[in-house]
Order: structure tokens, then C-alpha cells, then sequence
């Protein structure tokens, strides 16, 4: 049996995210990634957008909160709200992060009597580089929510906003996580894109992550990478779509774990041994392969198209390269399932 | 390079269907199949809904003319509309299949200059088994876009519909493909679940193709599987979306034939050597494996399930094991990639 060769059971995956019929970002990315590692994803979607917004435009319509919740009670007329796992990703305003907030706990209500057998995993997209991209009340209606998560993923902005503490070095970098753990009891958190300058080294990327203990102080660590220089999007969606698939493999490696609320390992586990360490590794070694396979493509579809059509340097000249800049740099999946199934893992967690 | 393994080159759909939440139908099929088969798919969502129709409710969105006219709009703005074959699926009504036969046309006059750049699949989805399940003014709508597609996939019932001829047996079946190559000047047909009663054999369905000559004559051959005795939904948008991708691995293998007009080859060609008649060998070859595996899984289920809730009788627990034959039915995906990428090939194309 092919099903043989699946490292835990069947996954049944409640995604909430925008769609672009263009391109991946949101449940575009995500959904399509946790399909392919083996998972079955419902997928409601929050948007349908031509096409992310790097390409400086894009047509679509948002789904309103009250169709968000109508999808949701379609599932539960027809008992299709049986899920394992939730991820939810980009929210178009305030009160679709509260509907969203009131399915996850619904889904939790009812898996009150069995620890382990639902996990949410949120990310909380509210802006990227100091730069805040959702209306200002989507801020509390996040800070309402991240309570009743399992994982959370926000990057180093989105961090700083959650918990009032700005991210400058390795001292407000735990300071900020440690307080993320302690005011809203969150059980798992990765800091994904952390960026501090360590003047004279190779430049990389690195996400810092945590387990909590019973004693809710932070089990730290960090994983490495060599960065890539070239702007990607739907990567954060990516990040979440691989780290829930690993996450859940890492569990269900060990005995019990996933009977246990949060999946929250005992004390005796060291930082660079959690299984949130041990996904992470995975994941990035995906993210590293396709992103590298992806710059290659891309600066080729760059190079071809420049030898079509010149440079005149008109301004609509520039105006086009920056959308065949967009477009060549879409992240290159289809062709390259392997590498997210079998990573080769060569950056490993270490103590932080 | 991973991309060295695939048998044609890079590819991009474009693919128009509706979406559902949970389960595989429409784009959510279709799409999903097409992405693991190593093609890039655009999807235009033509409506959001819960679930899919088989369980006696659905809650969700449609969307009109306009918003599907708009997404494609806003591919066009930043010139992400590029694509080398289109899949039309179900559409909510006659104005949105008008919108995408505007697409379509649109997209195939950008083609003009390079024959078999550009490949329309169409599925004039308007119902099943005797039975119409869309409103009455999507029949002309339909009428009007075959002429300009390149590959039609009606069922015996939708072939019936927009051929005026009553297929009954083999000569009313021929007749049938005939006039539609005949009158819509298209080149390829697939005639898909076909049932004429043959007393005494073993059930089985067959497929029944032609792609035409250059004196607009039928080639037809015909494909049969042993039938599995369970109905599925979403297997005429599997059939689409693999004889989509299959069609173009098969046009690929013949020298020079993806640069003539829609495919067709030549004259010489014969019926059971069409690349229309290979691929379909490979797509009935993926189906029967996955559907065979999907019954099995289903079964287990639904024993599952009686023995949890054993069987009372009542009006409420009929229409809830209703819904729970619908779920366990949902096609087996995720994990039988395989099957879709290296079927073992058993049924064989005939001449009929």
C-alpha cells in the first residue's frame, strides 16, 4: 500500500488564506504544499485576487466575515468539520480574523476531551519590514486570538507588534519570545526572517524558535541559513504549510506526544531536540532547495527576456520588467515536489 | 535538474471551475491533479462553495460574469496571461460560460501566429443521466463556444444534448460524433461514461474518442474498463485534467505535431495510435487504480462507522449515514500520487 510510506496517519487540514489564480501565495502556496506532502486540505478561501500584490495591482474580491462563517457552518451541516489541524494565514480585516478565531476555538471545543487531536497553527499576517499591511484594528483582533493557538509564526515585525517588545538584538529577540509565551500561554513560537547585522560575516537568515516548558519559560534555539539575494513572495505561507506537514511527522515520532495537549514535549527535552527544532530543520532545507532552483529560473526567464526586447529604458519599459521581475520570480513548485519531500538536511538547530 | 524527468516542456493552465472547501470536484480536482502531474495552473474559481452537491447542501458563493471577467482582467494588467492550454469546467450559468468563451477566444487570437501554442479543453457541464442540472439558457450558451474549442469531454448525456441525436447504440453513438465533428468543427471528442446495456457481460464503462481528419471525418476508437460499482463525484473533472495533461505528454512524443493547428494529426494516423487514444489509455489506467484504492478506503470507513454508531433506523441516522457514504467517497488523492504520475497501463484502445 503507497500509504505505507506516510511517517503518520491520514491529516485532515482546515486552511484559511487568500487564493491568487496567479502565482503562490496564501492557500495558493500552502494548500497546494500541504497536498503534496500527503495531507488533505480543505481550503477556504478569503480572497480571490488575479495575483499577489507585488505586481503593483490585482483584481479580485474579499470574502466578507459572514461568508467565511457561512463556508465554515456548510461543512458543519454536512459533518465535514472533522479536522486534525488549522492553518490560517492572511485575513482581509478585523472581523474576518474574529470569524476566523471563532471557528478555530469551535474546532477546539470539540476536541476538548481528546489533548493533541487538533492543533492550530496561526499566522498572524498583519506586515513584513516595519511596514504594516492590514488595517490597524486587525492588531487587537490578533492579539484576542493567539491565546487559543497551538503555534504561532510571525515574522520579526509582526513579532515586535504582538508583544510591544522591539526586536534589536539577541537580548530583545528572548525578551520578546519569552513574553509572547508568558502573556498569552502560545506553547509553540518561530520567529521566521530574524535579520541582525553581524558586521563583517556572510549574510544569512535565520528563525528562532520555541517550545515552552511547564513552567512557560522558553526551550530557545536557532537554525541558519545562507540567504538568498532575491525578494520571494508567498514564502511565509510556505514556512507554515511545510512546518505544520513536519511538525506533525516530528510528533508522531515520538511515542505518545501527540496524545498530549499542544504537543508540548516534557521538561527533559533539550531546545535542539524538540520536535519544533527537528520540523524546522526539514523545513528549511526544502525552502533553501526550491528557492535556489527558483533564483536560477529566474534570473535565466530574466536573461531571455531581456534578449527579446532590449533595453530602451522608456519609463512603460521599466514598468514591464518590473512585472516580468514578479513573474520570473514565482516560486518554481510543480517540478519540484522532491525536494520538499525528501530534503537534504544540511542546517541543523542549535542552541540560542 | 528535476525538470529533466518531465516528458514536456514547462506549462501553464488556465484552469475555470468551481472551487469546494472539502472534497475534489471542479478545480479543486482538477487543479490539484494537474499542479502533481508538473504543469503550473492558473485557477479562476467560478464559485466557493462548502462542499459539493452530493451532500444535499452546500453553502458558499457564485461568482458572476463580471468577477470572473475581472480576474482575468487584472492577469491581463500585469501580463501574467500567458497560458499554453485552458480547462473550462462547471460554470454557474449562461453568462459566465459567455465570459470565458470571451477568455478563451481572447487567449487563442494572441495564439493566432504560432498553431498549437494554445489548446482550449472544454467540459460543457450542464448535467448527467437524463438529468440537467443547469439552467436552461446555458444549452445555447455551450453551442456557441464548442466551435472554438479544441477538445470537447461531454458524458453521454451533455454528447446527447448539443448533438440533438439520442444515443441508444453503437450507430446512434458514431452518428452522434460525427455531427458534433461535423457541426462545431471541432477536432477532438470524448465521449466519456458511456452505458449501453450489452446482456450478459460483465459491466464495464467505456470512453469512446475521435480526433478528425482533414476531411472532417471521424477516428474513433474506444476504451473500455471494468466498472466499479460506487458512485463517485469529481471523476469527469479527474478524466479532464489527466487527459489534459496525458494529451499534451502524447503530442510531445510526435515529432512537430505541437506546432500544428489544434493537434490533429495527420490523416495517416490511425484511430488507436491518435495521441488522444494513448493518453487516454494512461488517464483511464490512473482512474481505475485510484477509484479501485478509493473503494477499498471507502468501505473500511464506512464499516468504521457502522460499528461506532450502530444502526438504529432512524429518520436522523439515514440522512446522516447518507452524508457519511458521501464523505467516505470523496477520491483518495494526496497519498496515491503515484497512481496519477506511473499508472500501469491494462485497458488498451480499439477500433470501434
Amino acid at each position: 500500500m503507497a500509504e505505507d510510506n506516510f511517517p503518520f496517519p491520514e491529516t485532515r487540514v482546515l486552511a484559511i488564506a487568500s487564493h491568487v489564480v496567479y502565482g503562490y501565495v496564501g492557500n495558493t502556496m500552502a494548500g497546494f504544499v500541504i497536498q503534496s506532502m500527503g495531507c488533505e486540505v480543505a481550503a477556504i478561501n478569503s480572497v480571490q485576487l488575479s495575483n499577489h500584490l507585488g505586481y503593483g495591482q490585482a483584481k479580485g474580491t474579499r470574502a466578507t466575515a459572514a461568508e467565511i462563517t457561512d463556508l465554515y457552518d456548510g461543512l458543519k451541516a454536512s459533518y465535514l468539520d472533522e479536522f486534525d489541524m488549522m492553518l490560517s494565514g492572511y485575513l482581509p480585516g478585523a472581523s474576518a480574523v474574529e470569524a476566523v478565531g471563532s471557528i478555530a476555538r469551535d474546532l477546539k471545543y470539540k476536541h476538548t476531551m481528546k489533548p493533541g487531536s487538533f492543533f492550530w497553527v496561526l499566522d498572524p499576517v498583519m506586515g513584513d519590514n516595519g511596514r504594516l499591511y492590514v488595517a490597524e484594528d486587525v492588531i487587537p483582533a490578533y492579539k484576542n486570538l493567539i491565546k487559543d493557538a497551538d503555534l504561532i509564526l510571525p515574522n520579526q515585525f509582526e513579532a515586535e507588534t504582538i508583544s510591544g517588545i522591539k526586536i534589536v538584538d539577541m537580548v530583545t529577540l528572548k525578551l520578546a519570545i519569552t513574553t509572547l509565551h508568558e502573556r498569552y500561554r502560545i506553547p509553540h513560537i518561530m520567529i521566521t526572517s530574524i535579520s541582525l547585522q553581524s558586521p563583517g560575516s556572510e549574510p544569512f537568515l535565520a528563525v528562532v524558535g520555541s517550545t515552552f516548558t511547564t513552567a512557560v519559560k522558553p526551550r530557545l534555539f536557532r537554525v541558519k541559513i545562507p540567504a538568498i539575494d532575491c525578494f520571494f513572495s508567498g514564502t511565509g505561507d510556505m514556512f507554515a504549510a511545510l512546518m505544520l506537514v513536519r511538525l506533525r511527522e516530528a510528533v508522531f515520532a515520538v511515542d505518545g506526544l501527540y496524545e498530549t495537549a499542544a504537543w508540548v514535549s516534557g521538561d527533559e527535552v533539550a531546545p535542539t531536540e524538540l520536535p519544533l527544532a527537528k520540523a524546522t530543520e526539514k523545513v528549511l532545507a526544502s525552502m533553501h532547495q526550491v528557492l535556489t532552483r527558483t533564483k536560477v529560473s529566474r534570473d535565466a526567464e530574466l536573461e531571455r527576456y531581456e534578449k527579446r526586447v532590449g533595453t530602451r529604458n522608456t519609463g512603460e519599459d521599466e514598468k514591464r520588467l518590473k512585472l516580468e521581475v514578479s513573474k520570473a520570480t514565482e516560486v518554481r513548485l510543480v517540478r519540484n515536489l522532491d525536494m520538499l519531500k525528501h530534503p537534504e538536511v544540511k542546517f541543523r538547530a542549535e542552541d540560542f
